[in-house]
């Protein structure tokens, strides 16, 4: 059964409703293009008023064309595009563009009207894109289409490109002409009314003819959905995207460790990490990355040879690759020993292999297969400065010839050249991406090694527990009903919660006054850490309500007074009711794990070194829910601090197959309790390895939210 | 008393050595392009075998030549260079540039051949530029000047750059025409044998045709006096730099804390941040903050006003702002009403000013002119994404007729257009930068902002200390020569050192039984600490060397008795002498001070939060000495952990002040004593405001160097 987006990219014919005589408007335009651009089928003007539209037939409705029409792109005023819509409908369209503006951007009343139409198109059996939008392009052979008012011919090729923003896509569109990289598709989507990236992220996924997916993105409409399908395309299709409005999320309340520490979009580099989405901050990284994909094969390791005719640029490049994560490593002997057989004594056959300026095409022919044989090379950089005796284009033309037949990437970098100049268009014909600049080859590459590793590792599973105690934790959760809707735990309910779903936590009583503190501590034994017991106050060392390493009943009982002045001197008297007296770890990692909800993509965990190293420091690595066993390996992985998980300087060693196992165990509650709004567990004390782990400190805030499931299809 | 430079940049005549009639070849480029430049004086060619080159009239030898000639380009073989030299200073030539190939970067020998060039040239009283180079370019109204093969033409302008990479200088004068950045000097230095970066840095400073200068380095000549230079010049004239071979001080020994720590370059930035020098990691950023700093004023503030015909680039501007460091601020109330009365509804007057798809020329340019009128605004993006009714270049003009007579910087982006294209040349002519996309133009402009940050900055005093005993130091330091050269302190030796500097350390007593620790750390007062006193173990953690809070003598003598079991137990029992038993802080903030040296710049002060953290965070801020309280200040803004200092979640608040005076007396100890190779003082404790600081464990490594200032006029 073909798919409901094939009506926009094979259409049988064509309407323009709106088409007008008058060359510069809009509409006008719109028709030209779709006119001149190469369309096998018939493109029919609508228009009520002229007979004859730039030369062509006109009808005064679509349902008036006698000739079937899959396609209808509507630029009329937004008062004609209701009646516009129905007349589509009414002939059977199956595929509308609305390029015409004034709905959901403009307000409830907007939205309202938009919702209406789309509930239309969708009972006409059609699908709607739009409105507030420039349609689609295709370069494919038969079916040319470009329904925009951009008079842009972009080079026929493998990547689909789709843009939230239509007058930055066709900008985009010109820049990606200029570095000639080829499209297949382009769809500027607007409102996202019906048809969304999500779906385009389907009908790509099985396209033959896209080979690389690119994204635009200002917002997500149904961003699980995406996370489901990105982890899923991305095995088959790079998919890389440039997300802005990346500062959206900074409004979020910040009284919460989690909350104030994954700011800007944590969750979004969360996703792209989990779903193996090349993720690039500028526009023109999202090119550099695509002129690769689209071009190359995905090295196989992260070891880069770097061939050159003048040292500068090599150095640069060195440096470039280097701190992007990539290796410069040693050539084999037989490689050294085969350049030097043509190369002159100055060059330097190491890595850079510098053929210094008296390099010609034959020289880089030879260098290039060579080092494409090289087995301890994973990619190769040819870099080329223009020297007097020696012509680019017939460089261009060596390096071609050098890397016939290889399965390694090639980048090139004729300095100063962005992109593919005519002159070199030899570099095109192939394939060859080019920079002007090293730097940008190295971290276009290096962020393709990045997406050929995800594709090697395993895919991750999301491990069930058998001894999760779900009633236990409801038993506490469901207490809310007759509370208020959105509150702290008590600290005894917070250890209830953590313990039935495998998480431990130090022994505890508690205690309101200073002789049952005694007492309490004598039997859990010393020494023992005391803490301000309290529903209200949630950085209790801030007020001063924590005391550790109490060694004896006097030190316990001294302690509890002095908290009460503490507090007392505070102004939050009122606010004491006791202390917990608690076990005191001695030896133990301090690590952290806390959960935010994220308003688009729900739980994000967030794990990192405990105490305020995580605040100070913001060492913390994030991922969303749910968890699989390499998420949660990668984010002990992922922290800079991960040093002092392994013993560092005589310190203790963790016990990490414990760290995973609670955070997949904390995943796991946030799947079973969404209303759990924020989860910190700070210090999570690792133990020595087989000892497990202990929640010293945690806080839970739940709320009303009861569940934040995807509701079927919602607003993509 | 005019320059010696200007024999390159104002020669009245010109002789080109081995100037050829067959075009193709260097030296046949060279004179093509020396001849048809456009120098207003006469170019003479110089060829022992033809009477006329290029159809001018050859002399067999410059000193054959009738007229004055002041600059000589040599681009002859290597075997002829030396009597082309001698005939140049016979003929009284002042300046030399030779392009010749085969001197020091070839070895030994041919370095030794360059040093007897530069011998012969200054005693004749010229200078040379080269060899290995390409030479100079001058697009002065009177001495156009062009000595390299390359056929380019930049726009004439006031940027100045220096090259070490000669190709590459080529390739990226071509980038820079592209861009429309106009140039004013260029230099390709090559081996850099006489004239070098600072020499031209130094010429720049009092040449009224250069704005701003340029530098491509691969390596210093003479770094201090680079910094000297560019701390003075930086005042004037904004400096720019591209340093690679970033990775070049990797082969640093790792064994020290703050000599792995400075890995990379961290001088360079050092050298940077303290002489106001704006380094870029790419080339693309060296031009895109040129492209500002040679047309726009310099912004007093960090605001920034964003005018745009859409929505997509204004949130990547916004991004880019936030992420560099830029405030997006609210515009002033009168801003806002003002442009609601000739903007749509549906725009939005906020900042971002989003002015919609419908914006003409005229509402740009009303636009630009309040948002640079407003007090709140310190710099002003304007982004323009073509729609089909609006042509770019009235645009252009617009912005152009709104920005007269502003003093507050505007940068552009018409969205895909990199540099200044023909059909905007409006912008060309009034000086607009454009960048492809608002993320560089962020980016840039941050930069700049910066570097006016450290413009309005005090200069920095070099303060000195009267309590400072150097006698003392030098007992412990001389007493190096009958001993190993390069040995690390004993612990009483170090805090000699340190006291001799006003650097004070915890009450400290040595003893070698475990009754003599008890008797010791009774005479202190409880707790104490115990440590291994070794000369040989460095990180006495790692072997268990160490034990604190020991609160009664049984636990001192106990504690002595562990630390000797831990010491077999590690194989070391033979490096066990004893233990220093030292008076415990309970309250302070732990900080680090090292210094490393630079095999370039010398003593390089690195400053952080100490214990573990600044090697697991990396959290470190270094700066080369000798400080100046403006350094001292800035290194402790400068880390992450800085608010660990402020008395962070009711942890202990620092004694600033006496960490500055620290930072200070290290720099001054750095000063009178160049052996020392190393210091680390990890924990510095910082007591309670007004207490001081005690350098609780600190180590000093003293080496043979005996001195490390330059010698006069060293290679440069």
């Amino acid at each position: 059964m073909p798919h409901t987006i094939d009506a926009f990219f094979r259409p049988r014919g064509i309407a323009v409703v709106g088409a007008s005589r008058k060359r510069g408007t809009l509409a006008a335009e719109v028709f030209h293009n779709l006119v001149t651009f190469g369309y096998d089928g018939p493109v029919f003007p609508v228009n009520p008023s002229a007979p004859v539209v730039q030369s062509v037939c006109a009808y005064p409705r679509v349902s008036d064309i006698p000739l079937p029409v899959d396609l209808a792109v509507i630029v009329v005023p937004k008062r004609f595009v209701s009646d516009a819509v129905d007349d589509c409908l009414k002939k059977g369209v199956k595929g509308i563009v609305i390029v015409s503006a004034g709905f959901a951007e403009t307000g409830p009343e907007g939205k309202a009207l938009q919702d209406e139409l789309v509930r239309r198109v969708r009972a006409g059996g059609a699908r709607l894109i739009g409105p507030n939008c420039l349609g689609v392009l295709s370069t494919d052979d038969t079916y040319r289409i470009n329904t925009t008012f951009a008079a842009v011919s972009p080079k026929r090729g493998s990547v689909s490109f789709s843009s939230q923003s239509g007058a930055l896509g066709v900008a985009i569109l010109d820049y990606a002409q200029l570095l000639g990289i080829g499209i297949r598709h382009f769809v500027s989507v607007g409102n996202k009314a019906d048809v969304s990236g999500n779906d385009l992220l389907e009908y790509w996924e099985e396209d033959a003819g896209t080979e690389v997916i690119l994204l635009y993105l200002e917002s997500f409409g149904n961003p699980r959905r995406f996370m489901e399908l990105a982890r899923r395309i991305s095995r088959k299709k790079p998919i890389v995207m440039v997300k802005s409005g990346r500062t959206e999320s900074g409004a979020r309340a910040a009284s919460s460790h989690t909350g104030s520490l994954s700011g800007l979009d944590a969750a979004v580099d969360a996703v792209s990490a989990q779903a193996g989405v090349i993720r690039t901050n500028r526009i023109e990284g999202l090119f550099d990355v695509a002129m690769l994909l689209a071009n190359q094969p995905i090295p196989a390791g992260r070891r880069v040879a770097i061939l050159t005719n003048a040292g500068g640029p090599a150095i640069m490049a060195s440096d470039a690759c280097d701190s992007q994560g990539l290796e410069v490593p040693r050539l084999s002997r037989r490689t050294e020993r085969a350049l030097r057989t043509f190369l002159p004594m100055e060059a330097s056959v190491g890595n850079p292999v510098d053929m210094i300026a008296s390099a010609n095409a034959e020289h880089y022919e030879r260098a290039t297969r060579l080092l494409l044989e090289d087995e301890n090379v994973d990619a190769l950089i040819v870099l080329f400065v223009p020297p007097i005796v020696v012509d680019a284009p017939g460089v261009a033309r060596a390096i071609r010839r050098g890397a016939e037949g290889a399965t390694k990437p090639v980048l090139t970098s004729f300095l100063g050249t962005h992109g593919v100049p005519e002159a070199l268009s030899s570099l095109r014909q192939n394939n060859f991406p080019s920079y002007a600049f090293p730097e940008s080859a190295a971290r276009a590459l290096s962020r393709v090694v990045r997406y050929g590793e995800w594709l090697r590792q395993p895919a991750g599973r999301f491990p069930t527990f058998d001894d999760l105690d779900a009633a236990a934790a409801r038993a506490v959760l469901a207490g809310e009903s007759g509370r208020a809707a959105d509150r702290w735990l008590s600290d005894a309910e917070v250890r209830t919660v953590l313990a039935a779903y495998g998480i431990s936590s130090p022994k505890t009583l508690f205690a309101s006054s200073p002789e049952g503190a005694s007492e309490a501590a004598a039997s859990i034994g010393f020494p023992v850490a005391l803490k301000l017991a309290s529903e209200t106050i949630t950085h209790k060392t801030d007020v001063g309500g924590v005391l550790l390493d109490l060694d004896s009943p006097e030190e316990v009982a001294e302690g509890y007074r002095t908290i009460a002045e503490r507090l007392g001197a505070a102004g939050f008297a009122r606010d004491f009711r006791g202390v917990i007296v608690q076990e005191m770890l001695t030896r133990g990692v301090e690590t952290f794990i806390g959960v935010t909800q994220d308003p688009k993509f729900g739980p994000l965990v967030a794990f990192g070194m405990g105490g305020v190293n995580i605040e100070v420091w913001g060492d913390v690595v994030f991922r969303v829910c749910p968890l699989s066993d390499v998420d949660a390996d990668q984010m002990i992985d992922g922290i800079r601090g991960k040093k002092l998980l392994d013993g560092y300087r005589g310190g203790p060693k963790a016990d990490r197959p414990a760290l995973v196992d609670a955070l997949l165990r904390v995943s796991c509650l946030m799947r079973d309790f969404p209303e759990i709004e924020e989860l910190d567990i700070n210090p999570l004390y690792a133990l020595e390895p087989g000892q497990g782990v202990v929640a010293v400190d945690a806080r839970i805030r739940a709320g009303s939210r009861a569940s934040t499931g995807t509701t079927g299809k919602a607003t993509p």
